[in-house]
């Protein structure tokens, strides 16, 4: 039955795109060194300040996220340096990559997939095995679905003067509360293709004054991803190579959009439909992936006993249009993901159980029409007045 | 709880947009006298003959709807012609309207709210009553839901050698099999907002050679709506008045979709998506307003008992951004309406179901959560293979 079919996106990045803010791009007359287009980029910045809720600097490059990280990593080691990583998948694991690739010498806590970083191990590392130059970790692994808790881990290594905390929130932001300030985050990094409702292109850095300090000794080699510079750049509203200037014209508007919904409000929207999507995942006799702590970002749902959810997914894209992400690497075939990253509302998570239901029910996994629905109407009643 | 809330209109006209049809006219040079437009319009009218499913040319006005209908009717009749008419409901009565704004004398034959026009009474008019010079009736009432049976009418009308079927088929196209060359359907009309998927802004209508024949013999004034004035213009690709660019465009792109995804699929499209919604409503304990022949068009839903229809739309509006309609003139309050008029999908449906069953409860129907989506996803599994 070959009827309309609308294209969905349901993945942790890149997300449904805020079209007010994509048709700003259109209308504005974009020449980076001028007057007009400085003032904006200095008012994005201030954005981009509220909507990582930090009174510290916040940098972009136009690169994807993990240009960032590399940033990170170049900006503030140098030869000699040694690093603490946690890392419970794919996203933590691009941090051992990270490390190794500039010959930095790393400890690494490593949690099964499924679970979060365990802190304590963590801690006991940086009391016992260091001293370490700085502690790399995901705020939420979008790779699993789980969120780490950075709190306790940034309020530990806060303690230590020359250490310094990165946290990839790349997926965190805009879905998880993040007090990078309270909690001794020296760099919390972002991309533009996630809770921002913006196509990739652009990634974030926040650099606190401890991170400054470090940065201003550390010796590893560094060019295009040279955070100071880009601070300095930045502060007059120019960056030092030409900018992405359609996507920061979209990030303006989109951030508009997020400080008149309110952070906190974007925050509870993930929350909200994570938690129904948890649940709709229950009454439909489906286990969830994260184990335990399971992140507002994106949820990770294990395949029916005995089908591949490499099928779930195929289903859902051939007969629905409907982009749902299966497992990466090892985790291809025993998980699907369902993202909750920025413009989503809860009509959209209603359509996607819905199409989810029929969809399992034709791969061969016995569910009740509905009921997932039901769940998550439940949810939201819960949480509505 | 504010969360993020995106708009969605389930109204019979206007209708969701196709987006990329809309781009395109941001993207094209606009005058209106020049070879590429004038070839970009003799395409778009080809393409509306596709869309009627006639041999007949179709013409276009810059006007809503009822521009081509008056135009029907100054065009084809002449001071002291009669007309017969068919109505069951708002729709129907603006013929009523419209005949009496020119002085025509015609007789009326009324359904109840609810019901088709009852066409073995219109034969007996014919029969009996006439002569009439045209006949005028719609495919299907978008004010109460209901499809009237156009074929046998004009199959009956046909027979007649001075008289003119005019069928108003605004929200009928796309959305109904009609077969206009075959039924003898002299004047079939359109409107631009309704299943082609794009703005208000267009009428259409479609001239057979026995309306042409009637047009030359009439009498009754006209300008701006004349028939054949505009048909002899448009051949040369040219509108007799400025046409309304940006929407000849859209249309063109927008009838470009419909054509890739046949006619006969966005009808059964909309035929899917109006009978899940009959068979949701019954499942949640609702009673569809259609006594019989329920349109495609557009689902009608009697209110709750003892609540009015005006609560469940504004619910629907302000906890959801799900634009329904509640009824118009004397139905307000009665019974709300759910369109399926040309850009929806099934998800689109699933949203929509999974929000009203919310809105039900909360204006304090009892009905069991998620059995109005089941009842909708077994009519999907029923047509799909």
């Amino acid at each position: 039955m070959p009827g309309i079919i609308k294209e969905r996106l349901f993945t942790p990045g890149p997300t449904p795109l805020l079209l007010e803010a994509q048709l700003r791009a259109l209308t504005m007359t974009l020449h980076h060194r001028t007057d007009a287009f400085r003032a904006l980029m200095r008012e994005t910045l201030d954005h981009l300040r509220y909507y990582f809720n930090t009174k510290n600097d916040v940098i972009m490059f136009a690169s994807s996220g993990t240009g960032a990280m590399e940033g990170a990593v170049s900006n503030l080691l140098s030869p000699g340096d040694r690093a603490l990583i946690g890392t419970a998948g794919k996203f933590g694991e691009r941090w051992v990559q990270l490390t190794k690739a500039y010959g930095i010498e790393s400890v690494v806590v490593e949690a099964p997939y499924g679970h979060p970083v365990p802190i304590a191990e963590m801690k006991k590392h940086l009391e016992s095995s260091g001293p370490f130059r700085a502690v790399f970790i995901q705020a939420t692994e979008s790779s699993t679905g789980v969120r780490n808790d950075v709190e306790a881990l940034g309020r530990a290594v806060s303690a230590l003067p020359d250490c310094c905390f990165v946290v990839d929130a790349i997926t965190g932001l805009g879905t998880t509360d993040l007090q990078p300030d309270d909690w001794g985050i020296d760099i919390l990094i972002g991309g533009s293709q996630k809770a921002t409702m913006i196509p990739p292109g652009l990634a974030f850095a926040s650099i606190s004054d401890k991170a400054a300090r470090a940065m201003e000794k550390s010796k590893l080699p560094r060019y295009y991803f040279d955070y100071l510079k880009e601070r300095k750049s930045l502060a007059k509203g120019e960056s030092s190579y030409t900018p992405a200037t359609s996507l920061v014209v979209c990030l303006h508007d989109s951030l508009d959009y997020i400080k008149k919904l309110g952070r906190e409000n974007l925050i509870a929207n993930a929350a909200l439909l994570a938690e129904a999507t948890r649940e709709a995942a229950r009454a439909l006799g489906l286990t969830n992936f994260a184990v335990s702590s399971p992140a507002n970002a994106v949820t990770s749902i294990n395949a029916p006993a005995g089908i591949e959810s490499t099928k779930v997914v195929k289903e859902m894209r051939s007969r629905f249009g409907a982009i749902l992400t299966d497992g990466q690497g090892s985790m291809k075939g025993q998980m699907f993901r369902i993202a909750h990253l920025g413009y989503y509302d809860f009509l959209d998570l209603l359509a996607i159980l819905g199409a989810l239901e029929i969809s399992l029910q034709k791969v061969g996994h016995k569910c009740e029409l509905g009921s997932g629905v039901r769940a998550a109407q439940n949810v939201y009643l819960r949480h509505s007045s």
